[in-house]
């Protein structure tokens, strides 16, 4: 339990601190899974102290978010998604998303996060309430709210949406199957912005 | 490693005895995974000779497939969802998963399987193997060989529709987002059986 400060320097706080604790938190979860990453270790491994830790976030779930954020405002990428062509809101999703998971430095948080999904509630309970509700849910929210029909079973259309990135993420990135990690994200995005579109655009 | 076979009476072969084996293997692989189940624990459970076990199933892959078949053929569910009007193959298919899925007994297993999938590379192996070639590859061969172009990335349009499903029941079964688990087979299928159509039969 004994930490050694003296070895590196307490950085001070700052945007560089929340930044060295975001990097130091992605490189846990990816090594150690969620549930063995605790906030007190990702401040030793960042040399701040805990409670700067908790200073920037609330939660090891908050954290875990702030590690899978693209670099740009993921608002804003939702925005500018929202924003396009009605009828390519589906591709420009399913695009952001590989652009996003794509990165050599976020593929093994994502994959960590999908196991610990399958086998913690703490973790199911997290990407339930980020990717279904934050992304997919104001998404569908966001297109009804401009002029359509009410939109029908939301919560399933959301659900079903997610179902299929996170399917797709699994057989590229965790299970590997040959000709999906082989496949251009564009050769990918041609079969599923359609499917997108449809379970949160058309309807 | 001592067993008591006096314990319980050892079966003779035959059906009954491919019956046992295969309640047992269910039984472990859901309730310790994949990898802690053994050909040898399996055998014991069953109270047969191991020989039998190896007699029956090759490997432990064989034999795991054979605890997530239906009650029924397997090859008879796919063959009638195949001779079935051509413009609802993808309703069919997957209205047969979530007869399969919704099996209190075969859940577990299926929960298990995919943690399996994304840990180690035979489970992985596994589900490519028997998931996106035998089931979904099958049904694109089968489709193509009726008079029509032949496929485009094939295999990519049979790992993209496995991704659906597996993700659909990521979220039905193991991260149980409530509105995915609450919805009835009807309603999933109303939704993700046009997709697989698209991805499989309309290309």
């Amino acid at each position: 339990m004994s930490r050694s400060p003296s070895r590196r320097g307490r950085r001070p706080a700052g945007e560089d601190t929340r930044g060295a604790i975001i990097a130091a938190a992605r490189e846990s979860f990816a090594d150690k899974g969620y549930d063995a990453t605790s906030m007190r270790g990702v401040a030793r491994a960042a040399a701040v102290d805990a409670r700067l830790v908790h200073h920037y976030f609330e939660s090891k779930a908050q954290l875990f978010t702030a590690t899978m954020a693209v670099p740009a405002d993921p608002e804003a990428v939702l925005r500018e998604v929202l924003a396009g062509p009605r009828d390519r809101i589906g591709e420009g999703l399913a695009r952001a998303f590989f652009g996003l998971w794509d990165a050599p430095d976020r593929t093994p948080v994502l994959v960590s996060l999908i196991g610990a999904a399958l086998t913690t509630e703490h973790a199911a309970r997290m990407l339930r309430e980020f990717l279904i509700s934050e992304v997919f849910g104001r998404v569908i929210d966001t297109v009804s709210a401009q002029g359509d029909d009410p939109p029908h079973g939301r919560d399933l259309r959301a659900g079903i949406a997610a179902g299929q990135m996170v399917g797709v993420a699994i057989l590229r990135y965790a299970v590997r199957h040959p000709p999906v990690v082989a496949a251009t994200p564009d050769e990918i995005v041609a079969w599923v912005g359609p499917t997108l579109q449809r379970y949160l655009v058309d309807g």
